[in-house]
């Protein structure tokens, strides 16, 4: 049977390339493995995928008896919930440590880089395999995705040295300007269902008891959502009683203007404003400079939850 | 002010010697980073320390406001008890996944070998960083005192080809000779008290609500304690009670024989039966072939207690 390589719940380009790259090295290296993915994907994703001749991975919910893989996350609330059931053979991410813990010893692959897919070029170069073109396509999106071309203040110099060596081996010249056609997909928000946004890129953390949602959506272009805004905001709220959640935040992240518009529903929302030094106007406010979830918006808010 | 580098409280040879090589390595590469320790050091660690010309690593308990990483353990209850105010930077180790987690991103090298040491000689590797000729010696002590001289059944390729890799660097001919010395070194039991004996090489388990305590003596020839047992059965009844402990176990390794005598003391004996299918007689029993706590005694504990 083989081993799945799956990363976290409403899985974004990160969870789902590195799930690709993972489970082709560990399968070359002799362990079979297999890609997998817990919901549905983003049009960036589907872009990706097709741009570089992917089917989707397998959705696959239920992991019980299984072993497998955790790519691009560590907290349990954020990956398959019977995953105690099963045998967690590694862990490769690039977040702070999240809860999951094993009965027996694993590999673990966490560096604070900027993109899982960069830990992954590590592990190929550590076994001497050689990356596919079509991988390291694949990868290398991912990458751009993940540090917002590098703007985001999570990238590293591993991450750009890594998009170099990974535009080489695809044979891709202008890496940035792809990464720019994959912005514009992703911006395409024009007809969308306000819960497929807000749904895009959300993650729920533990923060101190409390269930915290932060959903982030990244525009070339923030005006492209003011005819949007009034509906995204009725529906975090509507979110967060779904999911008796103490607070959730919609960032709308403007990658050319390198800031975050923060749309807040939040049972109190002094905690909001405490962990960015803020005041919200309409449960809303600008943070100038703010593009990355991990690095920006998560640690404070857990501080001020602590 | 520099980073620290600790290992888990009772701390042994690969606890002490990782602290010391990550140290050099994170210095080197320009980090400043010493080394530190949770507790009094074994005569086994003593041995090497003096082989190989270290001081003993700073004694430090308190880790509040510091920055630190973490060797040999990720469990929370073999940890600095302030941790929690500490910044884990990164995490390097080869056991199971425990419950340290943190609020930033970091550094995690957790991988299924028989050492802390063999993962720590990757990371040299990594960076291309040259080790020096006594800190290979210590870490190659260590990798032969964790993997029991290669007959422990957590010894991968990965360890053997390390200890000859750091064999050649320290200039040492013949590695498992000098791991026999060790061993004798470790053996020398006599005119020591049987609470210190219980305590060389300590370790405490969350398991399933439960704390549950777990000390290995090794010895070439279990013999040697024939003299000492029924005082290590009391002191283990009575750390115990002094713990709140549901359980303590005390592994009796003879290296030679390949096998472990287990005295128990525990609220509830029959789970110890049901983790290792056995009976236990005057809570004693021999277990054939079990010379690692980590692969072949805590994983089946864990399993029963769930």
């Amino acid at each position: 049977m083989p081993a799945y390589v799956v990363g976290h719940k409403v899985p974004d380009s990160d969870s789902i390339c590195s799930a690709i790259a993972l489970s082709y090295l560990k399968t070359t290296i002799g362990e079979p493995t297999v890609p997998a993915r817990l919901g549905e994907l983003s049009p960036e994703t589907l872009f990706i995928l097709d741009k570089f001749g992917f089917e989707q991975p397998e959705l696959k919910l239920s992991y019980a008896g299984e072993e497998v893989y955790i790519v691009d996350h560590s907290d349990k609330i954020q990956g398959p919930d019977d995953l105690d059931e099963a045998t967690v053979l590694g862990i490769i991410d690039h977040h702070k440590l999240g809860d999951i813990t094993t009965s027996t010893p694993l590999e673990c692959w966490i560096r604070p880089v900027g993109c899982t897919n960069t830990i992954i070029k590590m592990m190929y170069d550590f076994h001497g395999v050689e990356i596919p073109k079509d991988i390291a396509g694949a990868m290398m999106c991912a990458i751009l995705s993940d540090t917002v071309i590098f703007k985001s203040p999570t990238t590293t110099t591993a991450d750009i040295k890594c998009v170099e060596a990974l535009a080489e081996i695809a044979g891709i010249e202008d890496a940035q300007a792809l990464g720019m056609e994959m912005f514009k997909v992703k911006s395409a928000v024009e007809g969308t269902p306000a819960r497929d946004l807000v749904l895009r890129d959300f993650k729920d953390f533990n923060m101190n008891g409390n269930t915290v949602g932060i959903g982030q959506l990244e525009v070339i272009d923030l005006s492209m959502l003011d005819a949007m805004k009034a509906d995204l905001e009725a529906d975090i709220a509507k979110l967060k009683a779904e999911g008796e959640r103490h607070t959730v935040i919609l960032l709308l992240t403007d990658i050319m203007k390198e800031g975050s518009e923060l749309l807040v529903a939040s049972d109190d929302a002094s905690i909001v404003e405490k962990a960015y030094e803020t005041s919200l106007t309409d449960n809303k406010v600008w943070l100038d400079g703010v593009l990355s979830r991990k690095k920006q918006v998560v640690p404070p808010l857990q501080d001020a939850f602590a």
